[in-house]
C-alpha cells in the first residue's frame, strides 16, 4: 500500500515517520482560502481542512493508496481561529493576546484509502489547552527575532523557542506540534491500516 | 560568568542551549547511590539529588560561576521513585505499571554560582502529570525494541517513540524531557543571573 503524507510541514512529516518509516510527501493542491473560515466553528475548522487537503491528494491516486492530510488550528483566548502572522507586527499582536491566558489547539487528521478496489475515509480532531506566560514586550520582541513565528499558526511553534513561552499544557503535545501521533497510530490499527 | 551544566544527559544539553548559547558539559561526581532514596519522599527526592549534583561540580570552580544542576524522578502509580530499567524485563515490568494510569514526573533543578566573590544556591521542582494509553504485551515489546527505555527514568523518553504512549500531559512538557527551560529561564532572570 502506498502511504502519501498530504502536507509539505516537515514537524508532520517528521512525527509521522515514527508510524510509517517510508512515505511519500504530496503538498494538497486544496486551496484553503476556497473555504471561508467564518462560516465554520473554529473547533472543527481544522477537521475539516485536513480532509479537503487529504481528498485533493487522493483523488489524484490511483492502486493500493492510504492519503493522511493534517491542519492546526490555534484558537485565540477571545474564541477566534489564528492563522500564521503576516509580519512582525502582526505576529507581536498575536504573541500579546496569547500572553498569560489560556487557548486551545486543535489538530484536525483527514484519512482517506483505497485497499482491493473498496475505498474509506475517516477523520478526527485532538484538542490540548495551552497556558502561556505573562510575556513583556522585550520577550515577545526576542521572540520574534528568532524568525520562528513566520510560519506558524498563532505564531509560535511550541517545540522550539516557543516552548520557553508557554508555562503549561493539558492534553496532547504532539498535537500542538502539528500531528497527534500516538492517537493516530491507534486510528489507523483500528482501521486495520498499520 | 563561566556556566556549567551539571548534568551528562543529551537532552538537557539540547534545552540548556535555548537559554544560553555557550556552555561547558561537567557530569557530576556525586554518586547518587551515596543518597538512600528509600528515606526520602519521591516528590522532593529530584531537587535534592539536583542540588548535590550540581553542588559537587561547582565546589571543583573557581572565580564567576554559574553551575546548573538537573534530576528527573518518575514516580509510580503507586507513589514509588522508579529508577531506569536494568534489562528488558525490567523495562517491560515498569511500562505495565504505567499501562493505562497517569503518573508524575518531577525535575528538579540546582543552581549555584559565585559572582564578584559573592556565592549563592537556589533550586526548584516542576510536577508534570502523564497518562498513559492502556498498553498490549505486542506495544510494549515493541516499545523496548527500540532500545529507548535503557536510558530513562520509568522506562520511556517521551520526546521519541514514547511519546506515542502517552495519551495526554498535564503541566510542562520539557519537564518531562528532563528540563523544564521555560521556567528555569524565569528563575535565572529574577535571580539575575541571566
Amino acid at each position: 500500500m502506498k502511504i502519501i503524507l498530504a502536507s509539505g510541514s516537515p514537524r508532520r512529516k517528521e512525527l509521522l515517520r515514527l508510524i510509517y518509516p517510508e512515505f511519500s510527501v504530496v503538498p494538497s493542491p486544496f486551496d484553503e482560502k476556497s473555504l471561508d473560515p467564518a462560516g465554520l466553528p473554529p473547533e472543527t475548522l481544522a477537521e475539516t481542512l485536513a480532509r479537503r487537503k487529504a481528498e485533493a491528494v487522493f483523488r489524484q491516486t490511483e492502486g493500493d493508496t492510504l492519503v493522511i492530510g493534517g491542519d492546526t488550528v490555534v484558537v485565540s483566548p477571545e474564541g477566534e481561529a489564528m492563522g500564521k502572522p503576516q509580519d512582525a507586527a502582526d505576529a507581536a499582536r498575536m504573541l500579546r493576546a496569547l500572553s498569560g491566558k489560556r487557548h486551545r489547539v486543535t489538530s484536525g487528521i483527514g484519512i482517506f484509502w483505497r485497499k482491493g478496489g473498496a475505498e474509506g475515509a475517516h477523520s478526527f480532531r485532538t484538542v490540548t489547552q495551552v497556558a502561556f506566560y505573562p510575556l513583556t514586550e522585550k520577550e515577545i520582541a526576542a521572540y520574534i527575532a528568532t524568525g520562528e513565528p513566520f510560519d506558524k499558526a498563532g505564531g509560535y511553534g511550541i517545540q522550539g523557542y516557543g516552548g520557553m513561552l508557554v508555562e503549561k499544557i493539558d492534553g496532547d503535545y504532539w498535537n500542538v506540534v502539528g500531528l497527534p501521533a500516538g492517537r493516530l497510530r491507534r486510528e489507523l490499527e483500528a482501521l486495520g491500516l498499520l
